[in-house]
């Protein structure tokens, strides 16, 4: 029998109307769908799916736990036995439509899960096909919410892991032009603390085009507990 | 009279497909579409937003000539114009979807047109609201369409413009991570060097779905006529 296919579907920042045409299509396609999360109630990816096309919820759902941690074995064991659940359904002929927030190819979980899948698929003799989708990035709609531009001209654009080492911010600051600082909620007090020694100009939107969005326009706006969904723009 | 309201809308970087359902509801609901070139055949913008909205055809089109020169003074002059000319239709009550290739947030010209626009709004006693509408990004597409990520946990991402200075493109080149280098292709004789000197791994998408894509996956590979929509990826 003929492998399905994977799509690796980017759903965008969180505004359904923000999703692609071929989004769309892809998931109402699907045979299965695939999140990256244990559960559908909590999962960002599927609840903005779920408002674009309604019909998933009547679709096989394969719900995969990852783990948030840095652990690289746990990470690895966890990748792998999601990407042999898509497999299984995949080699039963089934298109496969796995979605993840923002844009795939961004800091994405949903990522791993594809790549793996697909490694696992070419040693079969019927590998599944696969196709990634691309959608909005968070940076670029938080942007647009706050009605500016990220890059004009001869500018530059550094997109920088916040979650990370204080030091590898604190480096990335220095770079000419506009600074993303994705993911900064966990390492708030010490961005806020780098940025405020450094005086530099700062916006910041967190949940952008979710429940619960907020805007702010300062460095000492920015709340504690912003959250995991806390992008700010620096320049 | 209430003035119309201006949108600024990403049609995202080729395929039709990739453009956002706001889009398409955007420029399907405006009275008059404006687009930062002269001519509609030859707007890329234009002639993916056709392909969705086929529409489009009969609604009112302010073609807006934008010079393609770093000379400043005749850059301002023409944004300046072009601007006026958007703001002469919001006045009569229409609301105007500007179209622009990619995300409206990078690198892009129509933002010059929004923004100037909106600024000229302003002095107004009844100016005219603006929203800007997200799209997928030229990189994002050329990520997917090499079936690649970007960037990954610790990793950053650089986007470098590589139509300016050969030093800004080497002092970039050294940045840890994924660097992007857009519209390299004036410049593609120097990039190729650099890339090559440094024997930097590279993979390049010029057009990226449009017609006449190509996929490169060596420095040596990129021809040098690979032309303006030529994305190269670097590490």
């Amino acid at each position: 029998m003929k492998a399905g296919k994977l799509y690796g579907v980017s759903v965008g920042p969180g505004d359904p109307e923000l999703m692609t045409i071929k989004a769309v299509r892809i998931i109402r396609q699907a045979d299965v769908i695939a999140i990256p999360h244990g559960k559908k109630e909590s999962c960002a990816a599927y609840q903005i799916a779920l408002q674009a096309v309604p019909e998933i919820e009547k679709k096989e759902c394969l719900m995969i736990s990852m783990p948030m941690t840095k652990d690289s074995s746990l990470l690895k064991e966890s990748r792998l036995n999601g990407a042999k659940k898509i497999l299984s359904v995949l080699v039963e002929g089934k298109d496969v439509a796995l979605l993840t927030l923002g844009d795939i190819s961004i800091y994405s979980t949903g990522w791993y899960l594809y790549c793996k899948t697909r490694e696992l698929s070419r040693e079969l003799p019927n590998g599944a096909e696969g196709e990634l989708i691309g959608g909005v990035p968070s940076f670029c709609a938080a942007a647009q919410r706050l009605e500016r531009a990220l890059i004009c001209g001869e500018e530059e654009l550094h997109i920088l892991p916040a979650s990370y080492s204080a030091e590898q911010i604190e480096q990335g600051l220095l770079l000419p032009g506009v600074k993303v600082l994705m993911k900064a909620g966990k390492q708030i007090s010490a961005v806020k603390k780098l940025i405020q020694d450094k005086n530099l100009p700062v916006c910041a939107v967190s949940r952008c085009g979710m429940e619960g969005e907020k805007v702010y326009w300062s460095a000492e706006e920015i709340e504690e507990d912003a959250g995991y969904y806390l992008l700010i723009l620096v320049g």
